[in-house]
C-alpha cells in the first residue's frame, strides 16, 4: 500500500469507492449565488422555523442525511458507519444528526476540511472491507459560526475584506463499493502546517501553505502533474487565500493554471458583502456534492482533486496569542 | 468482514494490531491515587510552568507523544498517521500536538470515548494495510475542562456528588502490525444514545445506556459472554454511572460481575473531593495504557474490553435545553 512507503502520504483506492447518493442544502444567500442552481435544495428560511440557529443547523444536516438516504433507496440500517463533524464546539451538529440516524458514529474534525477528511476515511472503510456503505456529512451555519468564533450577528460587527462568510448549509453523501457515481481514486491526508500567522480575520492566508503542502505531496506521490486534473478545488481559502496559494506555488516553481479554483471564492460570485468569499465546513461539501458531482455526471469534468482546508483555531487560542495551525486533506474524484 | 453483516457492528482484526509503545502522564492528584504507581510519569506541577492551563494541556500531550516515540525507538517519520482528539473546543490540544509531530493528522471526537475511537480507527488503518504504525493520543486537564464546560476554578463553584473530576493527563501509544505488546482483537463502534437526561452534573447516568448498548452489541456480535473478559473497563461513567450500568444490565437479564470496573470510579480511589470519580478524555487513555497494559504485560490480566464512553454535549446545548447525547466505543485488548 502506497501509504506505507516512507515519505508518501497518498492512499490509492483499488476498489474505487463511489458517491452513490447525495444531497446538498444551502441557505438563501448561497442559493442566490452563481452556483445556486447546482444545489439540491435552497432554504427560504435559514432558521427553518427553529428557535435558535444551532437547532436550525442540526436540522439542515439531518435533512441532508435523510434525503441522501432516501434518494439512494436506503434505510439507515443499510449504512455501517456515519462519519461526520462540523465547526461547532464538540461537533455538536454532527452528534445530533448521528443521534437521529442511529448508525455507528465516528466524530471527526478538520474545521472546513472536515468533509474531505470524511471522504478519505469512508473510502478507507470501504477499501479495507470494513463496510460496504458509509455516510459522510457535514454542515455549517453563518449565524452559529459568527456567534461562536466572533460575535453574535445582532451586534452587527463590521467585517474586513479578508473575512470569509460562513456558508449556511449541509452536504451528505453515501459512499459505496457498488453502484453508480463518481469514484474516489486517491486520498492524501495532510500534516498540520503553521507559518506563524495570527490574524483570525484572514484565515485564507493561513491555510494556503497547508493547501500547497498537500497538493505538492499528492503530485509527488501519484506522479500526476497539477494539470492532470480538470479542476483542483480548494476549500475554503477564499479569494485572499487563493491568491496566496498562487504566490506560494509560483515561488516553488509549480505551475497552477486556471484549473485551480476555490469553493469559497466561487460560491458567492462577486458579492462584495462577503469579504474574501466563503468558508464553513458545508462549503466544500456543497460545492463537491452539488457542483462537482453534477459536472462529473454530465461529463463536463472528468478528474477533480478536492483539497479541503481547515483553520484549526479556537476562540481561546486567538485570545492567548497563538498562531493558527492549519491542515489540508486531498481526495481525487473521477467520473 | 463482520462489520458488513446487517445488525453487526463489530470488526474482527485478523492481523492483531499491537500496542508496541506507550506513555502516560498524569497530574498530581491522579498520581496520589491508588493507580499512581502504574502511570509512567506524574507531574509535580499540573501547569508545567506554562502561563495558561490550555498551553499546559497541549504540552502534556506533546510530551506523552514524544515519549511514546522515544520508548519505541521511533522518529515521527516512522508513523504514517496521528489520530488524536480531546475535550477542548475544536480539539485544539490534539491540533497543536499534531503540529509538533508533523505526521498526517486525523482529528477525531467522542468526548471521553475519544481514546477508544482512536484505537479502533488506528486498528482499521493497520488491518486495511494503509499503515504499519499509527500514533493515537489524547489529553484532558481539570482546569481547561472546568473553565470550558463549567466555571473557571478560581470561582470555586461547589460541586454535587454526581459531578466528575476531569483527569489531568495524557496517554499516547503507537499501534503497529509488527512488534511486541498487547493485541487489539476487535472494535465495536457505538451508535449515539440519548435517554433524555439533561443534567450536566450527572453525565455518568446519561452515558450508562450507551455503554450497555455497545457492550450488548459486542457480546452479540462476538458470541463472547461478558465473563469472557477478565476486565471490562468502562470510562468514564464514575461511580454513579457504573451503578446505573449495573441496574440497566440487570433489567435486561445481563449478568455483570466484579469484572466490570470503571476507570473514572477507580483512578481517585475513595477521595471524597472528586464527587462520583473521574472523567476526561485522558482518563481511559491513562488507565488503559498505564494500568491495563501493565497488567497484560505481567500476565495478571489476559483479556480486557475497553468501553470508552462520551457525553456529547456542549455549553450551548445545555443552555438551550437539549438532552445529552452519548456514545460508547468498545475495543478488545488481549495479552
Amino acid at each position: 500500500m502506497a501509504a506505507n512507503q516512507v515519505g508518501r502520504q497518498t492512499i490509492t483506492f483499488g476498489i474505487l469507492p463511489r458517491l452513490v447518493s447525495m444531497h446538498t442544502i444551502v441557505g438563501t444567500l448561497e442559493g442566490k449565488g452563481p452556483y445556486g442552481g447546482y444545489f439540491h435544495e435552497v432554504l427560504e428560511d435559514d432558521l427553518l422555523g427553529q428557535k435558535t440557529a444551532e437547532k436550525a443547523e442540526r436540522q439542515i444536516l439531518e435533512n441532508a442525511v435523510n434525503e441522501a438516504l432516501r434518494k439512494g433507496g436506503l434505510v439507515p440500517q443499510d449504512v455501517q458507519y456515519y462519519i461526520s463533524g462540523d465547526l461547532l464546539n464538540q461537533v455538536i451538529s454532527a452528534v445530533f444528526s448521528a443521534r437521529s440516524l442511529g448508525v455507528p458514529f465516528l466524530g471527526i474534525f478538520s474545521a472546513c476540511g472536515t468533509f474531505a477528511q470524511g471522504l478519505g476515511l469512508a473510502s478507507i472503510m470501504l477499501q479495507g472491507g470494513f463496510a460496504d456503505k458509509v455516510m459522510v456529512a457535514t454542515s455549517s451555519h453563518y449565524q452559529t459560526a459568527e456567534r461562536q468564533y466572533r460575535y453574535p450577528i445582532e451586534l452587527n460587527i463590521q467585517h474586513v475584506p479578508t473575512n470569509q462568510h460562513t456558508v449556511t448549509g449541509a452536504g451528505a453523501c453515501v459512499l459505496a463499493t457498488e453502484g453508480e457515481g463518481p469514484k474516489i481514486t486517491h486520498a492524501t491526508f495532510g500534516k498540520v502546517v503553521d507559518m506563524g500567522l495570527k490574524n483570525p480575520n484572514d484565515m485564507g492566508s493561513a491555510m494556503a501553505p497547508a493547501a500547497f503542502a498537500t497538493l505538492e505531496q499528492h503530485v509527488q506521490d501519484t506522479g500526476r502533474p497539477p494539470d492532470y486534473y480538470d479542476l483542483i478545488l480548494t476549500g475554503d481559502l477564499g479569494r485572499q487565500g487563493l491568491k496566496m496559494l498562487h504566490v506560494i506555488a509560483e515561488k516553488k516553481g509549480f505551475a497552477l493554471g486556471s484549473n485551480l479554483q476555490d469553493g469559497g471564492a466561487l460560491i458567492y460570485g462577486n458579492d462584495p458583502k462577503v469579504g474574501a468569499g466563503a468558508s464553513g465546513a458545508a462549503c466544500s461539501a456543497v460545492m463537491t456534492l452539488g457542483f462537482v458531482a453534477t459536472q462529473l455526471y454530465q461529463g463536463k469534468l472528468q478528474k477533480v482533486l478536492l483539497i479541503g482546508t481547515g483553520a484549526l483555531l479556537n476562540q481561546l487560542t486567538i485570545q492567548q496569542g497563538d498562531s493558527i495551525p492549519t491542515v489540508a486533506h486531498a481526495v481525487a474524484i473521477e467520473a
